[in-house]
């Protein structure tokens, strides 16, 4: 029988020209103007599935953006995995920082530089071609099913109501998602928290129309200003928001937990480095691993209102806009904080302008128990690869569709990311090293045999 | 011999269609794709005085965009009056709010519709239009020079430099200046003080690139939020600006003063409504004229950073912008602002970001004397075709360039504006209503009998 390493080898090309394929599908799920993309991609996934050799595959239609599912059913009485991936990707702006054009994949220094490279074009695809190694050679020991959808990036605003409408089709043991990232190349890790989101727009409007600044500047609102104000006292000196009751359903991560959470190495020496800063920043009384995976965070992802232009326009704008976003710990409801959110801007709001705050999307915070079967198995599947024990680590990130899938579906996911921190993924020039991905399809492909021996106890 | 009441009706229709060429030009000094166009501008300019009744006309080059010159010498021994006006224009942005298109001008309810219909090629052709009146009947009592610039817009950049060259040229014992407003159709007005401006470009700067909001939010300092802070901390709650030293060189405006101000007639409830605000605000302890007329102001003009698109996007930026102004009163120095903004801004600014903070442009405050000669000649014009004198008022925009005529060339300005305040210049929709351009045209034509009996005492 052909080794994964041999499958590997002899098929490597066709492997990198179907991720490319893939990647040359612009498949931006935020933009309207993607839309048609997103149907070329969703059936592009259609073909992949059938190829790797599943007995069926579909595109199903949402009220937004396709999904595509496909499945093989080896043994209705064996286990089966359901794995998760996204076809959508972030927009590409700003494109003038990309060193290469971001849907015309390029490999350079052994890594693929593309918008999707990583996420989650690459990582999706290191599941197809798995799967299709243990059809191939005849050694799937249990049931798989694919659901690709086209909404990650935009919050998974459909998924939750296609699953609950598809649930018997969907009926798994453990839902395999890589969406993640690890560690390090050689020092693998398994992502066992995941924050939730809550992203608003927010519009400030001051006078009816533009106004000269010198005919109107002193005795007007400047609607930029006030809504720089309310940004600004949402985060006070310590760090922490400021949002009335914002941390009442924060747990707080006991000490145990803090220190296994150190062990994963961190140097934040080369991090502040890595990112040109000259200092970092956040919660008083917490790490830098601490600030992003254990707790809450609030960042403006956009701010826009009046001239940004070429040289001086002296104009007193009539709009000023943001979009704002919070990322969430388990147990923190978006729902109850997008409320409170809105309250509170209301609230400051002064009455010489009016605001309006719009809630565009939210998912909540997950936790993976490591005594999951799963969980096990892909301990193992890892130590063959790579010789060593993954590393159990909280993301920062949000997949609000996993927790979702927890309420909807009832069934736990397991998140074995290959991708690494500075792929830049949602960034100019993301990119995916070949080694990453080729190592991401053989511990994929180890995990399956585990996985059924351990969800199927010998009798 | 022809009044100014049936020439101006026997060339009405070529009057305008003088006007709506200049109009259909497109120029925009602070757009570089407008280069071309201000080149246009001049020339067409100069063909205007030329046909108007200029001895000589031509177009001079400068570090930046052109300017037109023209004169009629009746006598050298007569005195002289200089007229300045500029033929460029603002950005049009945001254009989709034009009701018709900006560069095609439109008559609707009795009002001309376009970028610069009032500023300040509607404003700057009335004065070609008188003196081309005063010429063909042969009763022009003085000499006149027209100095038509093309960077008033963008802070007269070069035009300081150009006069201190041209000294001789520009010789003169009055500059006319038609680029400010009369208080309502029915009452006249002349603005006897403008305000300094003071214009920078803020750069924040955080990671080295845009980051995931997910993975990096809440370790990282967001560049927008620092850029928020910074500007909310400009303007105190009592509306003043917070930075030290900014005061110093305020003149307090005497109470009598105050009061002949206060004469103008002004209703802030109107104002209120006719901005569409819910309330009126600013520094405390003055009226709203006072603040727009006699007290600096601070306005964000501009604001952008991260992504404003359609949708979320879940990025923490890597940079932020700001265009800022500042409003001066007279005394207070532009340069020295200049320098205080900057050190605070640095100061202020925390070590997790990089701040830059670039001067755009600037002008001094201006006062103009009623005493002056011209004044009073322009007291009697208004009369005669008002049958009212004009009230004094105070400007809150800026002419940098009126302060710097009176450093380089020894020479008062008189501001004789005939827009309105409700022109929504510099704001989509710009208009100028028929009868304010040519009772300019007879008011302006009237000025010139006066100027010259009371500039040349009969002996």
């Amino acid at each position: 029988m052909q080794t994964i390493e041999e499958y590997i080898n002899d098929n490597k090309e066709r492997f990198l020209s179907e991720l490319f394929g893939l990647i040359r599908i612009p498949s931006v799920s935020s933009l309207s103007e993607h839309k048609a993309d997103m149907v070329r991609a969703a059936e592009y996934w259609k073909q992949l599935l059938l190829e790797a050799g599943a007995d069926r595959a579909g595109v199903y239609e949402t009220p937004g953006h396709p999904v595509t599912y496909g499945e093989k059913i080896v043994d209705p009485s064996l286990p089966t995995v359901l794995v998760y991936a996204h076809m959508d990707v972030m927009p590409v702006d700003p494109v003038d920082k990309w060193h290469s054009p971001p849907f015309e994949p390029e490999i350079r220094e052994g890594k693929i530089y593309a918008r999707g490279a990583n996420d989650d074009k690459g990582q999706g695809l290191m599941h197809a071609k798995a799967f299709e190694y243990l059809v191939k050679t005849g050694t799937l020991p249990c049931n798989v099913k694919f659901l690709i959808e086209g909404e990650e990036e935009i919050g998974s605003v459909n998924l939750a109501d296609w699953c609950s409408s598809h649930r018997e089709m969907l009926k798994s043991d453990v839902i395999l998602v890589s969406d993640t990232s690890m560690i390090a190349p050689d020092i693998p890790s398994i992502t066992t928290g995941l924050r939730g989101l809550a992203y608003w727009q927010v519009e400030v409007t001051g006078p009816n129309r533009d106004l000269h600044s010198g005919l109107f500047g002193g005795a007007v609102a400047n609607p930029v200003q006030e809504l720089c104000k309310l940004i600004a006292g949402i985060i006070d000196d310590r760090g922490r928001i400021t949002i009335p009751g914002f941390y009442d359903d924060v747990l707080e991560v006991p000490d145990e937990e803090r220190a296994m959470l150190a062990q994963a190495p961190f140097n934040p020496e080369q991090y502040r480095q890595s990112l040109g800063l000259a200092e970092l920043t956040g919660e008083e009384g917490f790490t830098t691993p601490e600030r992003t995976g254990i707790r809450p965070s609030f960042d403006v992802c956009g701010i826009w209102g009046g001239y940004s232009g070429e040289g001086a326009k002296t104009v007193l704008p009539s709009k000023a806009f943001a979009k704002i976003s919070s990322r969430l710990v388990p147990n923190q409801d978006y729902t109850r904080i997008e409320r409170l959110m809105k309250d509170y801007l209301e609230a400051k709001a002064p009455p010489t302008i009016r605001i309006g705050v719009t809630f565009l999307h939210g998912g909540q915070g997950y936790v993976c128990p490591p005594g999951l079967p799963a969980y096990q198995a892909a301990e193992k599947a890892y130590l063959d690869v790579y010789g060593k024990r993954p590393v159990p680590t909280r993301s920062g990130g949000s997949i609000p569709v996993i927790a979702a899938f927890e309420e909807v579906l009832g069934v736990k996911s397991l998140l074995m990311g290959f991708g690494l921190e500075s792929d830049a993924i949602h960034s100019p020039n993301e990119h995916f090293a070949l080694e990453q991905f080729f190592n991401g399809i053989r511990t994929l492909a180890r995990f399956y045999g585990h996985f059924a021996a351990l969800a199927r106890p010998v009798a």
